[in-house]
């Protein structure tokens, strides 16, 4: 029967737990596959780490480029992360002509393009369903499921750190400092969570997915990415009032199309915003991912599981493995190369340019007047207010003042926000978000 | 450029709709593959029936044999329905050695392990993406994104006739009768609506998942299926008094598993149930079809799109002319066949071994002793109530009484449901329907 012998190097949350299941689940995979997988070797960085599953100190060793270099190898797993040391084992590993298969959406966005091509030029291939949302195989299912699609719309919640927070906040009435405290004393959230909450990790693995569906990669830079370290729990109370819930969503949106010899435009961002409770993904909840992708022939679909940890990421990387060892035992390693460029290279719309409903929430002085003030801001540059919230408050006094505003570009309300944070009666910085609702 | 030359049987709904695609994505697509893709020949029963996109004549023919003959065609696709005649077209196909892409679940459910057969005797293969819940990548996502897990628990809506009257009835206040006089209506279900109404397509679709997912085929009449037809207004509205929706659900668990020689054992049915409205398949409405999948290493996941028509299932069927050409592109036809069965051929539990919990709804004389005669009846079969609903009536009067039952198998409950309907308190055919709470 033929065999497959493959290396790995990291031995961590992720790592531990791909050798774990496949030791588990070696003779159904084995036996559904028609072929024999040994995972053999196990390059770490002490061998004394702590890790959720154990692996034997007789395939474990501290040397990668041994386990890289050896000829009984076929197959490379890089699980270590970051973007420098990951980034030699990949190209050393291609060289020699070995398939890799690897979890790191940093790395893949921000170095793509040369490690497909190390690929492609070295015979290989490289393997990477794990990188975006763990368990939920969407990269799949954008290249193979949806390949005769063009994807109008791709909507993602796709970081799980961030929608555990939200969840925690709006489920709780929660502020979003004690909330972060409370995940990382649970583990849902790194020590540093800044790569989480300032939107990074979303804007990897939604830039991934965009560069997919639109046939260009996109680079780093290209993408306006925000966090959520400025949702309040006042704005959660406001959008739950309005019949809204707050997430941290990718949204990459086609805006007009590449027919023509003309190149696609599209919209690709991270953003918190507010999406309509009725809407399915207003209730992926805590750690859960969900991916919605629009397709011009298959309509709307939605893919939901957890994004993230040891076992859900272990699922897409044994998927990778049976792709990987199919590929090897059939001679067919370019059968799906890991990123096909298309026609002239997209390119993505500058934030200013794009086109979103708004929910402003503004800290103002109580008194006559106000509103006409900021609504004539409003109305200058041609952004239509739909609703109003005042609560009831004492003339003279500080009080919120909640506008849900029409669809209009994001430079005019820039503008907009710039002259309203400068009046008088305007007490801090105003909060904006974009509202999505799906049309 | 490798180019692949594609033959079609069946110029109806779905098959119009994938020429209409092909036609619309063909250069998307071909950029994608980095192949040629030429849909050049349509066999249809008669060349001017109505159809939702227009097959120019130039293509049409209404001799299959002489398309599926063709040597310049090296990839069937039978879209033409049925289990006798689309049998003998796949077969031929088969035998010539011409890969198959097909929908027709009815045919696979009954006669796959033939044609499973046929493409491994004849050195080709059998595609079929778009044979259960059209648009949503369903079998790749098991055969292939979750090939490292055993599968514990898998959960379908797949009938989108039945979805959508359940659906209306639900949130309009309807009966079954005229809801389904309504989608007839507005081309939601056909005119002899039996195969949907009654749970065979369910059954053909839930069939082809258990299959997949244990590694077994799983036999015509070895699953228990109920259809909808027995669901009144009057269960809608306990059902959403007591928190639950009622779905066409099919249910596939993993009871015992493969482990020391031993045959797999798995629940596979499709019945009504109760579903909780937190629950996200409770959200699942109107035509769309979603499939849960529990796997031991990825946790549960959800997948939800439109699951027939001719635009959802022609994305499946697009999905499947991309691999069949890339495989053969590469010579990589037998990657991955068409089902693999593996360890000693597992078995369904019959439905009377199954534990489920119960609703019941019953019509009873409201005089004294009628509650104590029936939950003497379950006591004595040890079947635990966990709540009754019974609405104030007359004494004397008929009135419906409801009773929530905890776990038993079905026997048990099947015996009670004799005894208490030969009761002279209960004046009609009790109702029962099992509750799933997907724990």
């Amino acid at each position: 029967m033929f065999q497959v012998n493959i290396g790995m190097i990291g031995g961590g949350t992720v790592g531990s737990g791909v050798f774990h299941h496949l030791q588990n689940n070696r003779a159904l995979l084995q036996s559904r596959l028609g072929l024999k997988i040994s995972l053999s070797r196990v390059a770490v960085k002490a061998l004394d780490e702590p890790r959720p599953y154990p692996i034997p100190r007789s395939v474990m060793s501290t040397d990668w480029t041994a386990v890289v270099n050896d000829p009984g190898i076929q197959v490379i797993i890089e699980l270590v992360g970051g973007t420098t040391l990951a980034r030699t084992m990949i190209l050393t590993a291609l060289r020699l002509g070995k398939p890799v298969i690897t979890a790191n959406k940093a790395l893949l966005f921000e170095h793509g393009p040369e490690l497909f091509a190390a690929a492609r030029q070295f015979g290989t291939n490289l393997y990477y369903e794990a990188s975006v949302a763990g368990g939920i195989p969407i990269i799949k299912a954008l290249r193979e499921g949806f390949v005769g699609n063009r994807i109008t719309h791709l909507y993602g919640i796709v970081n799980g750190t961030c929608n555990y927070i939200l969840t925690r906040m709006k489920l709780e009435g929660l502020d979003f400092a004690p909330t972060l405290k409370e995940a990382q004393r649970l583990g849902y959230a790194e020590a540093d969570p800044s790569l989480d909450i300032g939107g990074s990790d979303s804007e990897h693995k939604i830039g991934i997915l965009a560069s997919l569906a639109h046939g260009f990669w996109v680079a780093p830079g290209e993408m306006h990415v925000e966090g959520i370290r400025s949702i309040g729990r006042a704005d959660m109370e406001f959008a739950a009032k309005l019949g809204y819930t707050i997430k941290l969503l990718g949204v990459v949106k086609l805006v007009s199309g590449d027919k023509g010899g003309k190149r696609t435009v599209i919209q690709a961002s991270v953003y918190p915003a507010l999406i309509p409770n009725a809407h399915v993904l207003a209730s992926v909840n805590y750690v859960y991912n969900a991916v919605l992708v629009r397709g011009d022939v298959v309509g709307d679909t939605l893919f939901y599981g957890r994004g993230a940890g040891k076992d859900a990421t272990a699922s897409a990387v044994l998927s990778d493995i049976a792709d990987a060892a199919l590929d090897l035992k059939h001679g067919s390693r370019g059968r799906i190369p890991p990123f096909v460029a298309r026609g002239p290279a997209g390119r993505v719309l500058p934030i200013r340019e794009v086109v979103s409903r708004y929910y402003l929430r503004l800290d103002v002085v109580d008194k006559p007047g106000t509103l006409a003030k900021i609504s004539s801001i409003l109305a200058a540059l041609r952004i239509g207010i739909s609703s109003v919230i005042q609560p009831e408050g004492h003339e003279g006094e500080s009080v919120p003042l909640i506008l849900m505003c029409h669809d209009a570009p994001n430079a005019a309300m820039e503008a907009a926000l710039a002259k309203i944070g400068r009046l008088p009666v305007v007490k801090s910085t105003p909060v904006m978000l974009r509202v999505e609702d799906f049309g």
